[in-house]
C-alpha cells in the first residue's frame, strides 16, 4: 500500500524539468513560488535529462540536480526521482550505433526522438547500469526522494527493434521456452507452406519483407518484444535496488497493446499511469469517460492496489486532432475520477510548457504567459485543494469489486492478428462494450487476465475469448461449480497458447452446454436481429451459429437462414451458471442483460440511487472491511460527465463529506460535479 | 479435351495436405472415409510439401508421399501432383539469400511467406529442377496420378523481384526485342526527359526510387515480368516431362493482372483456376456471378477447351473484409455455374482446414470440429453426387460463342498506367460491363486478346481498346469486311505496341467512319447525358469529342458545350459495321445497345424464355456438333441467383437431365436454384 | 521591367522539344508554319536537352539547336534558351551515383526521372558549369535568344536530398549561421529529450528513421534545402553571365512550399511562374479564379514587376484526377487574367504533344491529330491576336496596390509543422480566404512577406503570423503608428525565428491592446459562433481566449464557456488601427469585414461598379504614374468566371480598348468573356 511513502498525503504534482531552464535562474525560483500556490507537494525529475547528467561519455554532473531536490524538499516539496532511460543523450547514439534500434526493414534508426535505445545492447545495457546506480547511489537516501520513476513510458515511441542483438534474443527466448526445434514447429504448425526450421538461425522477427502471417511466431515475438523491454526495466530496477530501497514504479500508458502490463506490474511496486482522455471530442463525454474508467480500473487491478496518476493535462494536448480546452469543471472531475477510480494521486505533465521542442504547447499548469493568472492554474489549485481536504478520508481504501472482467495481452495480440472471419474484430472495442454496461450501473469491476485468480468474484466475464490458455479452463469450471455465472461469447475457444486450433469439441462445451459451428460475418447490407424476451435488438457483427446441448435457448436469431438458432444461452454447470452471447449486438442489449445478470448474482454499486445518462458512481472502501483497524464507511464518488444540470433522485441519505451537507432526494448536479459522499 | 486423363469422371476433390498431419496418423484414415462419403474422386497433393520432401539439402524423402497415394489410390481416388516450388523450404532461402526477390527499393526480402523466390535465380532454378525431375521419376507413371500442378497460384504473394539477376535478365530480354539501342530509344521516345540510353547498363527496372513514368519502360518490364515467371514455369514442364506424359497445368488466379494469362495457356495442356468470389458481399449477388462469369469465360477461351475448377471454397475465405457463410443453396450453385461456364471439375482449397499457420480458418470441407456433421459438409456431398450424376452428359461438350469481348492484358497495363485524361480508367470495369449486358441474356461470348483469331465470331466487341498492335488492326478490318459487326468504345486506337501515339488521324478512321479531336473527363459535378432512339442516359466517365465522317450518328451528346456532337456512330465497311460509343454510359444503355446488336446478327442464348433479374442461362454442347459422332443435345444450366424464389416464363418444353421433369411454361426457380436442362 | 528584351511585345509562345522530333524534320517545318499561323513569337528551348547537347562526357552537339534558334529567328520568332539541368542525361547519373538524390531512408536514388540531381554534388557542379558556360559563350548574343531559362521548376520531382555532401552542406549552413554549438543548443530548445548537441557531426537532416519532431531543426532544415538550391540556380546564373548579359529567369510554381521565392526572386532579373489551375473541378470556377489569382498576385509581388507566365496548358493537363477540358472562352480567360494580374506573357507547355513519355497527353497547342483544325488550336490562335492587339497598351504598366497581404515561406513551414492547437491549420487556405475577400471587390493587393517594406500601404493583413522574425514588429508598429490599418488573427505572435516561444506576454499586446490566454480547437460537433454588429456567423475552427485591454471589442463569442469573450478587437495605436479576428470564421464575416476596413481606408478598385458573384476586375496603371512621360490611363480587365450571361450594372462609362465600344449602365457579360477598358 501506498500510504508509507507518501506520508500520508494523495499526491499533487507531476513532471517538471528544471534542466531545460538552467539558464533562466529566475524561473526556478519563480516554479516554487508558483507550486506552493497550487497545493502541489510533488514533482517528477530528470526524466530527460541524461544529456544533462552525463554530458559526455563518462562524465557526470549531479549538482544541480542536487541544488534542485535541496530546494524543493525545503519547502515541502518531494521529489519523484527518474532513471534518465526515456532518451538517450545525441553523443551515445552518434557514438554507438548499436543503442540505435533497427526497422523492420533492416534500416538502422539515426539518432534523435525519445524511447530510442535497443533494450538488447549491451552497450546501451553498461551506460544505463552505470548511470542508475551512480544516481542511486547520489539520491537514493535523500529524505526528499520518495520513489523511483524507472525511464519512461517504456516502448512508446518505435515500437520493436529488428537488429541483431534481438534477433539473436528471440532465438535464445525461443530455445528457453521450446527446448527443441521438433517442439517449435509442432507449436508452430510450420509445416504448413514449408516454414519447418531445420536450424534456430532461420527464425527471424516477423516482417513486412519477410515473414508476416505465421500467427504463432508473431505471438511469440510479441511475447518476447514484451518480456525483453521488461528484462531492461529489471536491469533498471536492480541496478536502482543496489543502493536504494524507495518504492519503484514506471509509467504505464493508456491500453498500450505491446506491453503485457499484468507481467510488468509484477516487477513494480507501485504502478503508475498516465491518462490523457480525448475529452470532449465526441458530442458528449459518456464515452471517454467509460474508457478512462477502465484505463483507472486496468490499473488498480494489476496489482490489486492504489495506483500513481503520473501524467495527465490540466488542459489540452497537442497531438490530438483537435485539442479541445478542457470545459470549466471538467479538470475537477477528471481528476477527482481517477481518486474515484484508484488514483492515490493527481501528476501532470508537465508543470511548466518548455519554450520549444515538440510538446512546447502540450497543456501545463504554468503557461508561456500571464503566470498564476490563468484559467488553468485556478483549475488546478482548486484541484489541490480538494486533494488536501480529502487526504485522510482516502488514503489506504480501495475499490473492491465483485465482477471480474477479463481482458488480456495475448488474447488481443493474437485475436486481432486472425486472419479469419475478419470483418475486423476489435477486442478492446468488445471488451470495452462490456465494461460500459457496468460502468453504467456504478458496479465496481476489477480487469483480470487468463491468469488471474478468479476465487473471489461472484461474476466473470470473459468476451471475445479467443485463446485458451494456462490452467483458465480449469479455474472457469472450478469458479462455476463454485457458484459463479460465466458470461462468455461468440469467437471463444477457438486457440491455444500457440494458435493452434481445437480439435474435436469445443473446449468449454461442457461448461456451455452449445456446440459451436461455423460463424457469419454479416455485412451492414446483412444485419441480423435476435429476440430476447419479447424485445428485439439489432446485431452489429459476428454471428455464430451454434447448437444449443445441455443449455437452454434465452435468444434466439430472427432473419436468414439461421433464423431460430440460438443467440443467447444459459447452461447451469455445479452450483453456477454459464451464458453464451453468440452475436454481437447493440449496446442496448448488453446494458440490459448484464444488469439482469448482476441483479440475480445480487451484484450492486451499493449506492442507493437510479443512475442517469451520464452519471457514474465509483467506491473506495478501507482495506480490511470488519477487522475493526478501520472504521471507516465507504466513499462513494458520485460524477456527473454531462455538461449540463442533472437531475437525480437519491433513496438513501449521504453525508458530503466536503461540505458536510446531507445529500437526499432529489439533487441537482451541476456541469461536471463530483460529489464525494458517504 | 479433358475425357482421357479425366478416366470419365468430372473431378471432385482439391488440395489435400496430410503433410500436415503426419503426427496425428488417425487423421489420415479418417480422411479417406470422409473423402468416400463426399463423393471425392481427386486430391490434389505436395503443393506446399517441399520441406518435407527435401528435409535438407540434396536429402529427399517420398514414401510418406508414396504411402498416402497409393492408400487413395485403392480407394478410389485420384491424385493431381504438385511441384512444391509453390514454397520454398526455410533452409534454402536462409542459406542462399538469391533465392529471396528483392525489393524496388533494393532491399532483399527475409525469408517467409509462399511464392517467394526469385525466378531468374540459377540456384533456384537448379534445386527445383532436381526435385521436379525427381518427383516425375518417381511417380510419373504411378496409376493414380493423372496430372500435374506446376508450382502454385505463380506471382501470387510479392509481384516482381527486382534483383541484380533479374535485372540483367530484363537487358537481355530488351536486347533480344529490340537489337540496338537506337532501336529501343526511338520505341521508349526516351529522347523525352533527357532519357536516351548510352549503354544497356543504364536500363532498370521501374522503381519508386528511379523511372516509374516512361510507359513504355513500364510496359516492357511488365511483359518481362510474365515473361520470365512462365520461363521458369516452362522450365518445371520440361523437367517434369523427361520423366513423365501426364499433363500439365497451373493454377491461375482471378483477373490476375502481372501475368498474361493468354501467353502463359499456350505452355499448358489444361488450364486450371482458383475462385474465390465475395458471394453476398453486397446487396444481392448478381454482380458477383457475372463477374465470375467472366472469369470461368476467360479461363475456357484460353485454350478453346474446358478447364478445371482447382480451387473454391465450399464455405467462406478467410482474407476478406466480411467472410460470409455461403447461404444455402449458395455451394451448389456456384459448384455447378463453374461447369455450366466450361469447368469439367470442382475442387476445394482444403479437404481439412489445419491446425496453424494463415489459412487455419479458411473454409474447408472438413471442419475443425464435427466431422462430417456440418452443414459444409453435406453441401459438398450434394455437389459429388450431383457431379456424379450429370458426368457422362458433361464430360466432352463445350460452350460455343458467337461474340468475342476483347479483353488483352497489354491494353491493361498500357491503358491503366497513362497518364493521361485519367479520372481514373478501369479498363476490368469497363469490359465487365460489356460482358454483363451479354451475360443478362445468356449470350455465350468469349474472351480474346488482340493476338486471337476473330474469323468465327459474329460480333466483336472491343471497349477501351487503348492500344492497337500486332495485325490487330488488319484483322479487324477483315472481320468487318466479311460481315462482322464491331463494337468499339472512346478511349481506342491511342498508342502502339510501345506506347507511341498514333499520328495524324485514328488508325480505324475509314473503318470507323469518324475522327476523333478531344476526350472530356467530366466530374460528378458535371455529367453529361445521351440521347439514344428517344431515351435520354447518362454518361458516367469520359466523354470523347469526335467528328462523324461517313458514320451515321445514333445519338448524341445532350449538355454542355458539345451537345449535339456524335455519342453513338455506325458505320458500313465491306459486309459489316463497326460501331463506335463515344462516352461511358450508365449500364442501363450498354444492356440495351448490345442487346440490340446481338439481334440484329441473330445472336441467342438458344434458351426459349425471358431472362428475369439474376437469373442467367449457359450452354454447353458436344464439341464436333453435327458430324454425327456425337448426338448428345445442348444442355442448359438455368441459373437463379437472387435469394428468393424467381418466376419464369419459358416458352419451349425442356427435360431436366438430374429428375426426368418436363419444364416448361410459367415454372418458380428456388433461391438459388440450379437447373440442368435439354 | 519587361520592355526591352521583350522587344515591345508580350510574349506568346512557349516550350518547344524540337530534340525530341530530330528524326521527323517535316515535322519542324510544319512547326514554323503552325506557329505564325498561332501568332507565336517566342519559344522556349533546350529545357530537357541535355542528352542531345552532350551525348557523352565531355562531347558536346550544339549544330542541331543552332540550326532550329536560326530558323526560328529568320521567321520572326524569339528563343528563351534553357540551361539543360531540368533533366541529366542517363550516363551521367549511371556513372556517377552522386548526381542522384537519397532518400530520407538513406537509400540512394536511381537514375531516372527529372529534377533529379543533388544540388551538393560537386560533379553534378562542374558539369553543370561547363555545358552552361559553353551555351552561354555560343548562344549568348545571338540575336534571336533573349533571356535564359535557367534549369527548369527546380525542386519539383523529389524534394530534399539526404546524402553525405548534402548532410555536411547542412552542418556548414549552420555554422556560419550560429557560430557555436552552445548558440544552436539553446535556439533548439535541444535540453529538451536530452538532444544537446556536443559535436557538429551528430546533427543530421530531419528523417522518419530519426529526428522529425525537433521544429526548430527541422525549420533550418527548410531554410538550408531552399538555399541550397537557389545557391546552384545562383551559381547556374553565374556561369552563364561569364559569356551573356541576357536576363536571367526560372520558372516557379504554384504555392511551392520548400522554395521560398522571396529569396529566390533577388537572384533573378525576371520572375517567371508555371500556372495549371485546376478548372471546372468544382461547381463553378470561383474558387480556382481567386488561387489563380493570387498566385499570379505573389509572382508580380516578388520583385514588384511584370513576369512571365512561363507555361500554362491551352487544354487540359494530364495529372489531375479529373483532366477536364477548359469549356469555350476559358482560355482566352485565363490566358487574359494572368496578363490582368501583371504578366507580361502567354506560353504553354507545350508546344506540340510528344509522342511517348509521361506527357504525352498533355495539353498542348498542336495534337498528334488533324493540326490546326482543332478547338484548341483556333483559341491558341484567337489568343495571339488579341496579345498582339493590346501589347502596346499594356507594356510597362503594373498592378499598383494600397494592400498587403503577409505570405510567409517561414511562417509556412514552422505553422503546419507546429504541433499544436492541431486541427489541422493549413496555412495557405487561410490566407487565400482572406485574399478571397478582396479579390471579390477587385482590390489590388500585394503578397509581402516579413521582410518586405510596408511603408507604402495603407492597409497590412496578416493572417494566422505564428512567428514573429527579424525586424518585423518594429515595421508593423511604425507602420500603424503613421496611419496604418493591420488586421491579425488567432494563432500570431507564438514563436520567433527559431520557434522558441514567446514568454510573459503577446509580443504585439501594445500595439493590439490585447493580452492572449488560451485557443481552443472545436470539433465540428462543437463549432461557436460570433456575433458582430447584429449578425451572428459560425466559427469554423480555433477559437482564441483573448482579454481585451486598451482594445474595443468589436465581436463576443456567443456560446460555450467562453460566450461573451472577444471575438473581434480594435485598438487604435498611433495614427493607426490594429485588429485582431480571434477566431476563423465563415467566409461571409470575412468578405464583409475587410470590405468594411477597405472601406474606412478608402481602399477602393478604381473601377466603378458593384461586382457581382463571379465577376472581378483587375487594374494596370503605367509605372511612373503623374511624371508626365506616360500618360497612359489605366487599364481595366473586367473578368467574368461565370459559366453563364452575367448582368452588372456599370456606374462610370470605359472605352473597350479592343472595340473602341463604350461600355456603361447595365451590360451582360458572356460566359468567360474578358473585357479590356479604359
Amino acid at each position: 500500500m501506498n500510504e508509507a511513502f507518501l506520508h500520508g498525503r494523495l499526491l499533487h504534482g507531476g513532471d517538471y524539468n528544471p534542466d531545460q531552464w538552467l539558464k533562466y535562474p529566475e524561473v526556478l525560483e519563480e516554479d516554487i513560488r508558483l507550486m506552493k500556490m497550487a497545493h502541489v507537494n510533488e514533482v517528477s525529475l530528470g526524466i530527460f535529462a541524461w544529456a544533462k547528467l552525463e554530458p559526455s561519455d563518462g562524465v557526470y554532473d549531479f549538482d544541480w540536480l542536487k541544488n534542485i531536490i535541496d530546494r524543493l524538499y525545503e519547502n515541502g516539496i518531494y521529489t519523484i526521482l527518474a532513471t534518465p532511460t526515456g532518451a538517450v543523450p545525441m553523443w551515445m547514439s552518434e557514438a554507438h550505433e548499436e543503442v540505435r534500434m533497427m526497422t523492420e526493414d533492416g534500416i538502422r534508426r539515426l539518432p534523435g526522438e525519445r524511447h530510442n535505445f535497443c533494450p538488447s545492447s549491451p552497450y546501451m545495457r553498461e551506460k544505463m547500469r552505470a548511470i542508475d546506480e551512480r544516481l542511486a547511489e547520489t539520491f537514493g537516501h535523500h529524505p526528499g526522494v520518495i520513489a523511483w520513476h524507472i525511464s519512461n513510458e517504456y516502448g512508446g515511441h518505435y515500437g520493436d527493434c529488428h537488429c541483431p542483438h534481438c534477433q539473436r534474443a528471440f532465438r535464445e527466448w525461443l530455445k528457453k521456452k521450446y527446448g527443441t526445434l521438433d517442439r517449435l514447429n509442432d507449436a508452430w504448425w510450420s509445416s504448413f507452406w514449408s516454414h519447418t526450421y531445420t536450424d534456430w538461425d532461420q527464425i527471424h522477427a516477423p516482417s513486412r519483407i519477410g515473414e508476416n502471417t505465421l500467427h504463432a511466431q508473431k505471438l511469440d515475438w510479441r511475447r518476447f518484444v514484451s518480456d525483453q523491454m521488461l528484462d531492461f526495466c529489471e536491469d533498471e530496477i536492480r541496478s536502482v535496488r543496489k543502493f536504494s530501497d524507495r518504492p519503484v514504479t514506471t509509467n504505464f500508458m493508456m491500453f498500450f497493446k505491446p506491453h503485457d502490463y499484468f507481467k510488468w506490474a509484477k516487477a513494480l511496486d507501485v504502478v503508475s499511469f498516465d491518462s490523457y482522455p480525448a475529452w470532449h471530442n465526441e458530442a458528449d463525454d459518456v464515452r471517454t469517460a467509460m474508457e478512462t474508467s477502465m484505463n483507472f480500473a486496468t490499473m488498480r487491478s494489476l496489482k490489486k492496489q492504489p495506483f500513481l496518476l503520473m501524467e495527465s493535462t490540466p488542459s489540452a494536448t497537442n497531438w490530438m486532432k483537435y485539442n479541445m480546452l478542457k470545459r470549466p469543471g471538467m479538470h475537477e472531475l477528471s481528476s477527482l475520477q481517477a481518486i474515484a477510480d484508484g488514483a492515490d494521486s493527481v501528476q501532470y505533465f508537465q508543470w511548466r510548457k518548455g519554450r520549444g521542442g515538440s510538446e512546447k504547447f502540450h497543456g501545463a499548469v504554468v503557461d508561456h504567459r500571464n503566470g498564476a493568472n490563468t484559467r488553468v492554474f485556478r483549475d488546478v489549485t482548486r484541484v489541490g485543494e480538494r486533494l488536501e481536504s480529502i487526504s485522510s478520508r482516502v488514503l489506504g481504501t480501495v475499490n473492491q469489486a465483485d465482477v471480474a472482467l477479463v481482458f488480456d495481452w495475448e488474447n488481443w495480440w493474437d485475436v486481432e492478428d486472425a486472419q479469419a472471419v475478419t470483418n475486423p474484430v476489435n477486442y478492446l472495442k468488445t471488451v470495452l462494450s462490456y465494461y460500459e454496461a457496468l460502468w453504467k450501473q456504478g458496479i465496481t469491476t476489477d480487469i483480470v487476465n487468463m491468469d488471474s485468480d478468479l476465487a473471489d468474484y461472484k461474476i466473470v466475464v470473459a468476451p471475445m475469448n479467443y485463446m485458451y490458455r494456462g490452467s483458465y479452463m480449469e479455474k472457469v469450471r472450478a469458479f462455476v461449480k463454485r457458484g459463479g455465472t460465466y458470461v462468455t461469447t461468440y469467437w471463444s475457444g477457438e486457440v491455444n497458447d500457440t494458435d493452434l486450433c481445437f480439435l474435436g469439441s469445443h473446449p468449454l462445451r461442457d461448461l456451455l452446454g452449445i456446440e459451436t459451428e461455423e460463424i457469419d460475418a454479416p455485412t451492414d447490407l446483412h444485419r441480423n436481429e435476435i429476440l430476447y424476451d419479447g424485445t428485439k435488438y439489432e446485431t452489429t457483427g459476428l454471428c455464430a451459429l451454434v447448437h444449443a446441448e445441455s443449455a437452454a435457448v434465452l435468444a434466439t436469431y430472427q432473419k436468414d437462414f439461421y433464423a431460430g438458432y440460438p443467440a443467447l444461452t444459459r447452461n447451469y454447470y455445479g452450483d453456477g451458471r454459464a451464458y453464451f452471447i453468440a452475436s454481437e449486438n447493440e449496446q442496448l442489449f448488453t446494458d440490459r442483460f448484464l444488469a439482469e445478470v448482476c441483479a440475480k448474482s445480487g451484484v450492486t454499486s451499493g449506492f442507493d440511487a437510479e443512475l442517469p445518462y451520464g452519471v457514474t458512481v465509483s467506491c473506495r472502501k478501507p482495506v480490511e472491511k470488519g477487522h475493526g483497524d478501520d472504521e471507516r464507511t465507504p466513499l462513494y464518488f458520485l460524477q456527473n460527465f454531462n455538461y449540463a444540470d442533472t437531475n437525480i433522485q437519491i433513496s438513501g441519505a449521504y453525508n458530503d463529506i466536503e461540505t458536510g451537507n446531507t445529500v437526499s432526494g432529489e439533487i441537482t448536479l451541476s456541469p461536471y460535479q463530483c460529489l464525494i459522499l458517504e
